[in-house]
């Protein structure tokens, strides 16, 4: 949600939709700033906000929009009513800032659809058992949309956002990028733990789950964006449906590590027990009883993550500790790698014909990732891109 | 509420409260402004936004504080906790933007003040048996607090605003006017209803209600305000405690009214159904059959009332409706007046001595007012506030 403008410009949209004859539930998120603006209070206020009290003050946010655009459809004539994530029955876990929905009556939704009412749902928060305000930590308007569309079984969960749709690659880098049609939930779920910005991890893992089809759509025009859905034969067809990256991650690899049982047990332990999220490990094979381990985790852990390391590798009796923080990993992803060989070859021979060296693979079912000097990131998306022909439609 | 600075000053004080081994239960309004900007944002969406989104929009104001001031406190090592009007179970009737708090269960804020925990409760809203939000109106986080103070057994409850105290006068029109120490129920409602802005009538008849001590003071200096108790022995002594003014009312006159039964009640029938509230009623013994009915609205709703007077005058056959908008209410409130005669009479005599004509006049127990041209508001304030004695302690 942007601005008053855009407020408006929803409220026509979902007006036009109910005219039409379709049922329709709003999930509204806060307006352009506000979260921010209602963070940075309770910064000025306390160094260390506790979770709890954020939540009260961060839920404020969607309320106000949910009010607005109700406000904004009724004065079109579409009646509407605004229902906060309470009144929802929108039931969380007690983890503030970052609770997971446990289970949704949604019963005011469906009286309200009933009496031919649209119902604006504040999104992003629930309540707990103790009937404390919780929110669903980043993403959580999205979440909000496709639990709620799973809860009433909707047809289909339009996610309204700044993009057309999801793409092969960032157009940012990439000018030939091309909008996909339709992607796989798998495909999605990787696409946006890699990196790319439409939708959270998360609000797929729940669509897939309970097999909603999604589409990713631009609040701006009215096109149909991307499809997310289940996989289907067309798809298999295509061996890699996207390229993406992220640079917000660093390496840390440790070397000289005696390859003993438990030990790469005792040091992630460390990490994860410091809140850290490991995304790639990697530990070669051993040479004369010695090993490397390397791993990377969020540039913004990376200092912890190396000091930690530091002082697992003396314990251990390890060589050396090294961190790297400007790298990048470049993916590609695609259901179709399953049934196609050779991509992964394809990939290693594209980047080392522009002379990228790979620090890092990791492979999985459906994506391959390599890590590599930050510097080389556009020129490996863009050439890969072209490899793989991502650009034809 | 101001800005951050004066949430933290709250903070201070409250941590110093609870230090002194007292128990508290702090009740927040909304931070200066925002109540305003939440308003415009509504009136720019739509020209006549519906009751029960404006509840769920304004209240948002407060919940916002409410988690500030929470962790303004954590940040000072006092334990608190925020709550929302719903769960600290402020139960209203469904009159959205101006409910009536029916019963206030405070569970939530007991089991807090057991753990040794400052609560810090969202004022101004509650809900509906249907679980929506509704707000309670002008002065709604004082009611809050009045409220709360009641359903809590609480010795005393401290409202902090603006100003030191309650005064004899304003002190913007009499430089001499002086703060009240103490002040009954009855003159504080009184006051309140004409036009002293520092408490709400309604809390105040809340307060009289359950006999429960309220303590105006400011939030800027560390002084005890007034206290507005039961009347006492020292009360009855004083004959008079204030002066006070009020020109937001406007005054419409029916002449040549026929004095049969019924009539006042058809005319003040439809002026009240139009939901105009009437303050002050004059009608003079009939003359030949005939009489002058005098009556006041607020401003803002006169237009109506003397189209609507205007109306009735051809169904009756009164001979003409006047409407005159430049007038205002000048009063002197006092418990002594019941046990001291002239009172009426010197006031007379006091506006007669400055040539001030006065237009209508109405009495009750505890109060004097009269209606004059509006030009003449201060002059006669000043003259009263000097006749009877008020600016010597």
């Amino acid at each position: 949600m942007g601005d008053l403008n855009r407020i408006r410009r929803v409220a026509e949209r979902v007006a036009k939709v109910k005219t039409s004859g379709d049922d329709v539930v709003v999930v509204v998120s806060a307006m352009a700033g506000e979260t921010d603006r209602l963070v940075n209070l309770a910064h000025e206020i306390s160094s260390n906000p506790a979770d709890r009290e954020m939540d009260l003050l961060l839920s404020s946010g969607e309320r106000v929009t949910s009010a607005l655009l109700a406000l904004s459809l009724q004065e079109l004539g579409c009646p509407a009513r605004a229902f906060t994530g309470r009144q929802v029955g929108i039931i969380t876990d007690s983890s503030h800032t970052k609770a997971r929905i446990e289970r949704i009556s949604a019963d005011r939704i469906r009286e309200a659809l009933k009496e031919g009412v649209v119902p604006v749902v504040a999104g992003f928060q629930g309540i707990d058992e103790k009937s404390d305000v919780t929110t669903l930590g980043r993403g959580g308007s999205d979440l909000t949309a496709v639990a709620l569309a799973v809860a009433l079984k909707a047809d289909i969960c339009d996610i309204f956002t700044d993009v057309d749709g999801v793409y092969t690659t960032d157009p940012n880098v990439v000018p030939t990028a091309r909008k996909l049609d339709k992607i796989s939930y798998e495909e999605m779920m990787e696409m946006a733990s890699l990196g790319a910005k439409v939708l959270q991890t998360r609000s797929v893992e729940f669509a897939v789950k309970y097999q909603i089809p999604v589409r990713v759509r631009s609040s701006f025009n009215e096109g149909l964006g991307t499809l997310v859905t289940k996989e289907d034969r067309d798809m298999e067809q295509v061996v890699v449906s996207g390229v993406t990256y992220d640079k917000k991650q660093a390496k840390i690899t440790m070397t000289g590590v005696p390859d003993m049982p438990g030990i790469a047990a005792r040091l992630f332990g460390s990490v994860s027990g410091a809140n850290i999220l490991v995304d790639m490990i990697l530990q070669n094979v051993s040479q004369e009883g010695l090993t490397d381990i390397s791993y990377t985790v969020p540039k913004s852990d990376s200092k912890k993550a190396f000091e930690i390391s530091k002082r697992m590798a003396k314990e251990i009796g390890a060589k050396d500790v090294q961190i790297k923080d400007d790298i990048a990993t470049v993916s590609i992803v695609g259901v179709g790698m399953r049934s196609h060989s050779g991509v992964a070859a394809k990939m290693f021979a594209t980047l080392a014909n522009e002379r990228i060296n790979i620090m890092m693979i990791s492979t999985s079912e459906i994506k391959i990732s390599c890590v590599m000097d930050a510097k080389y990131t556009e020129l490996a998306v863009r050439s890969l891109h072209e490899a793989f022909e991502l650009g034809k439609a």
